[in-house]
């Protein structure tokens, strides 16, 4: 006896068509898209999406920080929704499938569901969280922060971008501030489809990643003072060089992480030299470190032992040191629940998977504190990503809302 | 019985005023200066030594390069002119004293023997060297080269600087090119007073550094190109860290540098890292080794080990590597002759001197190629140069000053 929609499958090639339809709105220049949040290219995305949504038969929920909200209705008006979601808008330089593919894949749910007329206790709602990305209004997942509490809204309204425009302002200017409160909705669940934007899953071989951790990520700028003085005619004994005590510390960061393998990593994407000329041994060096880590102690631990070193280094060579912590989230642990429907949902469909860490941040690590939550990835060429030439193939996409789908189904309830 | 004029100073309160008066010509923001080479602030700093060399009884020559000649006639009109200078042109955030003591000093000895009524065998010649610093129209000591025959004229008119414009016209616009052919000028000896740039005369508590050497230089510029991305997402053995391969090689260059104590040096001064951006792993790091030795054999070992090292490096990390000599010069050694001119001069005079080698260039070392070359330094206040706070007190004002006049003189042969 098959469980209950074992041969259900969401139409890969409509969802494919609906992602090339999306991409062509505020296309990049190399075959990607800029389709930066509150711009006039997002207004266009979100009102298609909406078009299609309203197609679908969807009731629309806007709330005061732009976020969407698609209903089908399910049989149970007691039934709390499951949701469903990710983000529209893109990097400045960014691909065609981060975030559009978990918005699309839901989107296409309801879109079966209507053609197959399947019915469902609960309620299906797909979301589009506005400013995931966070490029031109930091932070990243900022809309799904607020409504999970993490960020006021009046905070959030008050980012600015590079040009000093408000967050708030624009959202006003494109139309998409709603009058619902931000956060109010009890959920029964979320899921969230997203392409992987790493190389594990590509490497492997599998067609699923079932995510039960996100990372917890902790920068910490560090900020070298040294002596600027010629290159030339400063000896080597009596020089403070904040460009090798740089050099010194990236070495510490990088043993740190590998000291923690496999799961925790170490990097440093940011160095600023001043004053950056040939002739001039560097007299300040500011830089960040990015450690990320599932396990909240052993971030705390790199921490520590990043300071302790990094002291120890400076002192060594004569040079000050600060550091201050300019971002962070704690590591993710995913509802077992959740997780045990999408790992479900593979197995089911015959796709291979493996348990995999979400190495990037998500909208879904923010809802994850407020209901019961889990993510689907599917894997995405060479592990490229934030990059026009981000690709995914559309055997990936449809085993990537398949699983979405059957998840969904298990946790939504198939009225038969 | 005393050496000819073994009593005779310069003044230097006089200097010292001048390099006062001179300073209020294209003043900083920092009490240094912002006289570039061929803006108007420069024009007029020509126009003010110009104005004292008349006063001083002199004949002006001027070259197409710009180069200025202040004469003061010797007895014997076959004997070559003894050349004394430096420059008037600053860094955007300069100094009041780099360059513009030696060519100050100059203008001293002459008004000095003015003063005295003392007459020289040799002419004595004071020069302004156009665009010593090459800030603005790089590279530096453009004009000395040009007249040493290492660079064209052609070429040095066409180098344009950062607004477009070029050496050639902005020469021409401020009123200060020559007709006179560059470079055909035979000189009897050139004798160049600078201050130290760096930490040792002060350190050492020494009055006069006796220049036996100019280091050589080699720039290195090195590109390493890895894979950009997340730093999150990516698995510790998954990344090409463009970044932790610099880091790498600027430990080499250091180790490299430190094991040809005590003359030569090593270090990197510029770095451009991309994306750099915080949770990006640099796919592509830029920067420029800057290695400098008297010796020439020892530049060549230090490029040497800096190839084969530096791929080593890179082979391990699955990083490329590219290198590209953007950069350099021959170490230089001064004129026996003149060299034993300075230090008999400090001896004499009773300064405390030591034996020094040049770290920066200086247009003494392209004179050198073309004529009998030595150079004076006298310390600078923590060895701080190339910005505004450079500073020196006018008894090492003094001291530099009267053991340039006196070898200046031994050179000149005084007629009694």
């Amino acid at each position: 006896m098959p469980a209950p929609g074992e041969n259900l499958r969401i139409d890969a090639v409509r969802l494919w068509d609906s992602l090339m339809e999306m991409a062509k709105i505020g296309p990049g220049i190399a075959g990607g898209n800029n389709r930066q949040t509150l711009t006039d290219a997002d207004s266009d995305g979100r009102a298609l999406f909406w078009k299609w949504c309203e197609a679908a038969g969807c009731s629309l929920g806007l709330d005061q920080m732009g976020n969407m909200f698609a209903r089908r209705e399910g049989t149970d008006p007691e039934a709390l929704p499951v949701y469903v979601g990710s983000h529209l808008d893109t990097q400045p330089t960014g691909g065609k499938y981060d975030g559009v593919l978990g918005v699309l894949a839901g989107l296409e749910i309801i879109r079966t569901l209507n053609d197959l007329g399947i019915k469902t206790k609960h309620p299906i709602i797909v979301t589009n969280w506005t400013n995931e990305e966070g490029t031109r209004f930091p932070p990243a997942m900022m809309a799904s922060g607020v409504f999970a509490g993490m960020h006021s809204q009046d905070w959030a309204y008050a980012r600015k971008d590079a040009d000093g425009k408000s967050f708030g302002d624009e959202l006003q200017r494109i139309g998409w501030r709603g009058d619902e409160v931000v956060g109010n909705r009890k959920m029964h669940a979320y899921f969230e489809l997203h392409i992987e934007q790493g190389p594990i899953l590509e490497a492997e071989g599998k067609d699923i990643g079932v995510v039960t951790h996100g990372q917890g990520l902790s920068w910490i700028q560090v900020t070298l003072t040294g002596k600027a003085s010629h290159t030339g005619s400063t000896p080597m004994p009596m020089r403070k060089n904040a460009a090798l005590g740089m050099a010194r510390i990236l070495e510490l960061v990088d043993e740190i992480a590998w000291s923690h393998a496999p799961h925790a990593v170490g990097a440093v994407g940011h160095i600023d030299v001043h004053p950056n000329s040939r002739n001039v041994i560097p007299g300040k060096v500011v830089f960040t470190v990015d450690f990320r880590s599932p396990d909240f102690s052993v971030i705390k631990d790199m921490e520590n032992r990043l300071e302790a070193g990094a002291r120890s280094i400076c002192n060594d060579m004569g040079l000050e040191i600060e550091f201050e912590r300019v971002g962070g989230f704690d590591p993710v642990q995913f509802d077992d629940g959740c997780v045990s429907a999408v790992r479900t949902a593979a197995e089911r469909l015959g796709y291979s998977h493996m348990d995999i860490i979400s190495g990037a941040g998500h909208d879904a690590c923010w809802i994850n504190r407020v209901a019961p939550t889990a993510m689907v990835m599917c894997p995405c060429v060479d592990g490229l990503s934030h990059n026009e030439a981000e690709e995914i193939s559309l055997d990936w996409a449809r085993a990537g809302a398949n699983v979405l789908f059957h998840a969904v189904l298990e946790t939504a309830q198939i009225i038969t």
